[in-house]
């Protein structure tokens, strides 16, 4: 599981910041993760391929989580683009989306296929064999969404030594891989487990911005390997917070402890401090395994 | 007058090239014209306040000319901006920004006023006591207009020494510098050539982008300073023009020497090309005093 951070910082796009997005690599997905002014360049200059981008996922409709998409999806009709592109989003999207691309009379010569959101509880949004995508209901001064992307348990791994052992026939071996127990050539019945290892560990990662701190996501992102959650504000400006609903270092934190999650990644700062060391500081002192979003950073978990 | 070019390239902004947008300095107006995705980075970049931008001209609203709009609208708001900013542009632009900001919830705190144009004449859309600005009808896949910026004729300059001798009473300066003749103390008409000079020459300037090679807009441009003329293709392109209505350098070449202009300033370059000389080198044979516009780069006029 890799993470791209094309952008990580708060409201305007500046000389060397810009606003969120992220492209999530799982199980050979590549999934777009908000998309504020400038992404594709952040795309091109994070080499990624535009063509293997195939779900855009928007957590709401605050220009710098989104003033972008309308530009990649004008780019990936001059790359002469032919597949799908789903997009999933906040009811309006389409709309916005679909009356920039009728002004300029510029319709996209790829299916473009809107999954529009309006739900307040968490939702399946995407599935195939190996991904589960939910939405996570975030608490922001507009109907905004966090994202959840699981991993399906894989198959058990075949023990060949054991299987061979153990006299089974080929025939058996993916009932085996899908955990039954199964009759030898003989006639016995021959325990999985005494056959077989566990799947790969599946991975998992919550994306969680805009939000003001709240428990209410806990039981949805408990014990993902890796949360991403907001942190626009050190705690001097915690007060900030509630008008504008978002978090602050040690807030984000405190989701991470309590929601047991592996690593906390922190991102979505304001562009009034001088570094972002301080959100790491803060955060520790509630929560041990942070790591600091930086627009062009790339993280493998 | 001065011209700062914040992109000059056609199409998709792209790591080391933008999209189509450029602020001209004239007689203490900054007027921005056109802005593609990044113009509000590009403006940071190249130092002009934000504050001083009350005009934006958009000339049609294929992405590369405005998708830049609603950001720089957004961030004039969160630096709590409070005069008006005037919009002028295509008759659908007003529709899609609010929609965008009725979406995020997040209205301006200054007034925006919206200049719909519809039509397929040259009009003046602006005037004060000092500039005029004019639409030139464009010919391109969408309605698009060109803008013309004129200064008008300052008033004429008294040459002191021959007013004084001439004896004309200080209340009469005010027409002296209106052109008009006057009678001195003794009663004796003097003509207004013997003690005043001609006022500072007016400058004029033409922006032209998008368009196909179209000899209509001659008339309106007619011997203005500094014509930026589009030059999307090199010659070996030309065929490409009809399909796309984009001019090749030669093109705008021809435009720029049958209207009499001082200084042709080429861009709007298709991103095909490994470099820019080539515009200057095939337009030159047309017309001699051509600038090529580059990302960053500043002219003064």
């Amino acid at each position: 599981m890799k993470l791209s951070i094309l952008g990580c910082y708060s409201a305007t796009p500046r000389t060397f910041t810009n606003p969120t997005s992220q492209v999530l690599e799982i199980n050979n997905h590549l999934f777009l993760i908000d998309c504020g002014e400038g992404t594709q360049v952040q795309i091109r200059r994070s080499k990624i391929k535009f063509s293997r981008i195939k779900h855009i996922f928007i957590s709401h409709l605050h220009g710098d989580h989104y003033f972008g998409l309308v530009g990649l999806i004008s780019t990936f009709r001059l790359l002469t683009r032919e597949s799908d592109l789903h997009i999933y989003g906040p009811k309006g999207l389409k709309e916005v989306i679909t009356l920039q691309l009728k002004l300029s009379d510029s319709w996209t010569n790829y299916r473009l296929i809107f999954h529009e959101l309006s739900s307040k509880s968490s939702e399946l949004i995407f599935e195939d064999d190996k991904i589960e995508v939910y939405t996570i209901p975030l608490s922001h001064r507009i109907y905004t969404n966090g994202f959840l992307f699981k991993e399906k348990p894989g198959e058990r791994k075949l023990d060949m030594n054991a299987v061979k052992a153990a006299n089974i026939d080929l025939a058996y071996y993916r009932k085996l891989k899908q955990g039954f127990d199964v009759e030898n050539r003989d006639g016995i019945l021959i325990n999985n487990n005494t056959v077989t290892k566990a799947p790969n560990k599946t991975k998992s990662y919550a994306f969680c911005s805009d939000t003001a701190f709240d428990e209410k996501i806990i039981p949805i992102i408990k014990n993902v390997d890796v949360l991403y959650h907001e942190s626009t504000f050190l705690e001097k400006h915690e007060h900030l917070c509630d008008p504008t609903k978002h978090s602050t270092a040690k807030q984000a934190a405190k989701i991470a402890k309590e929601a047991k999650v592996g690593t906390l990644v922190l991102g979505h700062y304001s562009t009034r401090y001088d570094g972002i060391e301080g959100f790491k500081t803060e955060a520790q002192e509630i929560f041990q395994n942070i790591l600091l979003a930086e627009d062009g950073k790339y993280f493998e978990f």
